[in-house]
């Protein structure tokens, strides 16, 4: 395969020029590192996910997992991926070493991970869910708990799920309704079924511990009576050797579009006695919990988003140089050569719009999950909750500005090959049905729309949002220096002020005429998602424009103006979208609230 | 399946309210017709529809048709479908009666069709690619020609292909290598690889037709030296009877991401000694004529487009109206009933833009159609030519909205489906990928642009431009009588004005700097088409407040309401965006133009 699995330029950009990364090495946790350490971390991750996991995407997708008497078959590469990333240690990368983990930045884990994902997406899913649901039993867990599942988990001989989902509940986890009975023991006996639960079955691992959220008999209804129980798939004795099957059985698997190589699963939890559960911490605050590993999941379906978009990227413009075809508006002469297609404007402009998605996203992703770190080991209490704030508000936009756009860039990698985009001999057609599932999974663009402006925005007296604005104002300050950027900073000086008001006029109506102010949620979201961006590309153009004065080699000259113009191309075409955007949102446009479900009606 | 195929009562009001189908019956040509007949044919299409196609859509994308010892298999239904179709004489029902046709008019016949492809677009597809080239040879074949092909062609022992793609070329049709050799009996050979040929093999009819471009040995380069052949898979007797195997193989399938059941061929001509073929019209002609076969494809495409998106719509709307979910944002009490999703206005607002863009692209290719009966029926030579000019200008926006915004329509069924959408057991998720074709085949969105702003907007002087722009004003005429469109065609008024200005300033640089100013077609393109789309909503809408006004029974209230409702959803939340689009045109924006291919480099 020769199509990069990312940009190896780019990612040492986001790390060292964008964010400070090597300014971690100063915090107690780090102080044993060096750059050199972040950098062999990396390069093992890259060649890890090229040789385990690029190896077997098409193959995963094509020959996806069976569901066959009762059992999954899958193909073997999946095992050989998971055993190789288990080993590398990569399980427990950031875990302190005194937990047997490499004790790593949130960031440089990250970084590492989106190798993985860029390779395979759907092989990957494994590790990020196992991942979530350990750092779940080590936050809320019993010591005893810990005890039992860490281990097993972090060293890859148990995998971890989530399930939440149920046949008649997906974004209404209010209404979950699998149940939970106190057992004499002090464990608890759990019936339900959870439907769309990822790796909630595989032929790889010694064991897997679901974390179950249900409802324990007599509890409040919503989501204050919601508790979240370890249920794992065997039983697992006090010696930690595996003990009789629990009551959980794998009912059946889904057919997805894309992503195939992730199972995803129906699970009936307690078809007989009751499957046995161990509460996690205390009762009914199993949402509290959980929102953990989905905000942790929100940030890794954005990363995702972003490196499966990067892929169609990088296929795109390996394409678009090599594939001759036609000649340039101007040139009728039909003995004349033809060119490769990134001759023309058109595709050039498909490849910038790919390359202001991918990279954006990308960038987005690195910055929250360097907001993270800030807000576990910045050295200040005020710099953590500084950082809190912001990744809580941001957290929206980098679940879902990855997966929108995301698709989009997919959608024009396949445009760009023409008909060869469509078929399966060729990677982007793959990429698009994987991407397809991010605006869904972890929360809909309509649940994060409503999460950013009916929760987010307002929070803590919109401190979060303050603390955004004085980032992008800080931003376009350093930026206004050079002339070059004058139009890009207009425009975002504009658009931030319009999100300014905007957010002002929804914020006022929020209380009093609630359903009417968040109806058009999703577009506030887009909107937002804009600005946000803008000030992703702003960012990484004033570092271009700083770099190019120190006159730096042929091809770095070539990376930063590709950043420049990249950046020149987002702010000016598609930031000024708000706008419109924001009039709609201003007179709070009643289009789609106005329409009686009868009118849909006459078919 | 319960979910319609189309909205019979939208056929009804596109055929009889915003088009008088009703009038052609006082053309020569159809005085033995009646509205009766119309709706007969069209009962028989939707039946067999349902019967023969629908039954096998899932089928044919699950067990898609494979190469085996160098021939195709798949599933039976398909020739079941075929033969249906040819009994009920819809290869030939817009042929006179003199051949066997049943003479009907060009709308009602894309009508019939327009079932036909929303129940299975891949089966539908083998009857439009011969019907198209069966219309070649009797527009541009010999006498002798006509009466050896046409009557297994009409009948349905024979089908057809449109064989112009070379593995090398796609879009530049003037760079296509295969050769056509001079034979002493008048006949040519013919050397050369067709790819993504659709119906290129099959296994249902006795004989298949290749329409091939091809160049003869010595023509000039460039389009000009293209010839078109009669190229068919097993020779023909003179008495009809079939000879021996032509020299043309199938190299092999192409596997596509949908749309699978119209296998996808590489072929190969004169491995041997070179495949027979049979000049069409004059030599050097080919493209001109194959012009008249792209142009049909290409209002074929819009209407499959509508039809896929429409089905996702009606898909999407049931699942909506069933299914319960959350509750709205005002109701906190997880005691209260959770709401169906369709109480939702994000999935409200998703509906909206679904029936926007399915209806309006069923509509815009419904007056396409009978814009092509105007310009072959219509009783004056003036009326004739305008009909066609309208046309010509229109086609690029007719295959290209319906195929961009279509596939829009069919991201946001999935959207509102959730995790069902993803995957494989319900249907939206196939007709993504069917519909993902669309935007690429005859002709991809960026050549369909440079033929609107290249070509089409200034050939005869801007003619057909002119036309369109007073149709557009004597709509807003009428339709400013009514108070509630006062908003909308203030819109509309603005948003024209905006594209004929922003039309000027281009075409003004067109000759001089060509390159500058079709670097950004696409974006005129759309543009063009977004004012396009809201004078088709804007006919809609005001149809609908003049039924309103009559007050019409309850059913015809709720659909009129819902006409006038998405009218005011597209002119006053979609159209807007020209503006932004305006500006970019304007100052000829070259983001695009300016990025060097090197920039991009760094990976």
């Amino acid at each position: 395969m020769s199509i990069p699995l990312l940009n190896e330029r780019d990612i040492n950009f986001l790390l060292y020029e964008l964010l400070d990364t090597e300014s971690l090495l100063s915090r107690p946790r780090y102080q044993e590192h060096s750059k050199e350490v972040f950098n062999a971390v990396l390069d093992t991750a890259h060649k890890l996910a090229e040789k385990y996991f690029a190896n077997h995407n098409a193959k995963g997708d094509a020959h996806e997992p069976r569901f066959v008497d009762g059992k999954v078959e899958m193909i073997p590469e999946t095992k050989v991926a998971w055993q190789q990333y288990a080993e590398a240690g990569f399980l427990s990368a950031h875990c302190d070493m005194d937990a047997g983990g490499m004790q790593l930045p949130e960031i440089i884990v990250r970084a590492a991970n989106a190798y993985f994902s860029a390779a395979n997406t759907a092989t990957s899913g494994y590790s990020m869910l196992s991942v979530g649901a350990a750092n779940l039993i080590d936050s809320f867990g019993s010591e005893q708990q810990q005890q039992l599942f860490l281990p097993p988990m972090r060293e890859g001989r148990f995998s971890g799920t989530m399930a939440l989902t149920e046949p008649a509940q997906g974004s209404s986890l209010a209404d979950i309704t699998t149940t939970a009975t106190a057992h004499e023991d002090g464990s608890y006996r759990i019936h339900g079924q959870k439907m769309y639960i990822s790796g909630g079955d595989q032929n790889f691992t010694d064991n897997i511990i679901h974390m179950v959220l249900a409802r324990i008999k007599g509890a409040p209804a919503g989501v204050k009576g919601i508790s979240l129980f370890i249920v794992p798939k065997f039983l697992v004795n006090d010696d930690g050797s595996l003990g009789p099957r629990n009551d959980v059985a794998l009912a059946g698997l889904l057919h997805k579009m894309g992503y195939r190589n992730t199972t995803s699963t129906v699970l009936s939890f307690g078809e007989q006695d009751g499957a046995v559960g161990y509460l996690v911490g205390e009762p009914h605050h199993g949402i509290t919990y959980m929102f953990q590993m989905m905000n942790e999941a929100r940030i890794a379906v954005g990363t995702g988003a972003a490196t499966i978009a990067y892929q169609g990227f990088n296929a795109a413009l390996d394409y678009a140089k090599g594939r001759p075809q036609g000649r340039l508006p101007d040139q009728k002469s039909a003995q004349s050569k033809q060119v490769n297609i990134i001759e023309h404007a058109d595709v050039r402009a498909m490849l910038l719009a790919q390359k202001a998605y991918a990279e954006g996203s990308l960038a987005l992703c690195f910055i929250a999950s360097s907001l993270f770190e800030d807000s576990q080991t910045a050295d200040s209490k005020s710099a953590r909750l500084e950082a809190h704030l912001l990744l809580d508000l941001l957290t929206p936009v980098v679940k879902s500005w990855p997966s929108r756009y995301g698709l989009k860039a997919n959608e024009l990698a396949i445009q760009i090959y023409g008909g060869a985009g469509y078929i399966r001999e060729y990677p982007v057609e793959q990429l698009y049905r994987d991407q397809r599932l991010n605006p869904i999974h972890e929360g809909t663009e309509g649940i994060q729309a409503l999460d950013l402006l009916g929760r987010k925005v307002i929070s803590q007296n919109g401190e979060g949002l303050k603390l955004l604005l004085i980032k992008i104002q800080t931003c376009l300050a350093a930026a206004r220096k050079h002339d070059q950027l004058a139009e890009p900073c207009e425009q975002l000086a504009e658009a931030l002020e319009t999100l300014q008001t905007t957010t002002q006029v929804l914020c006022a109506h929020l209380a009093t005429e609630t359903n009417k102010t968040l109806a058009n949620a999703s577009v506030y979201l887009d909107m937002f998602g804009r600005v946000v961006m803008a000030w992703v590309w702003l960012q990484q153009a004033d570092i271009a424009c700083r770099a190019l004065a120190g006159n730096p080699h042929q091809e770095d000259q070539w990376f930063y103006r590709g950043k420049l113009q990249t950046a020149r191309f987002y702010l000016l075409r598609e930031l000024p979208e708000v706008e419109h955007q924001a009039r709609l949102l201003q007179r709070f446009d009643s289009s789609a609230l106005d329409m009686d479900p009868h009118w849909f009606a006459g078919n």
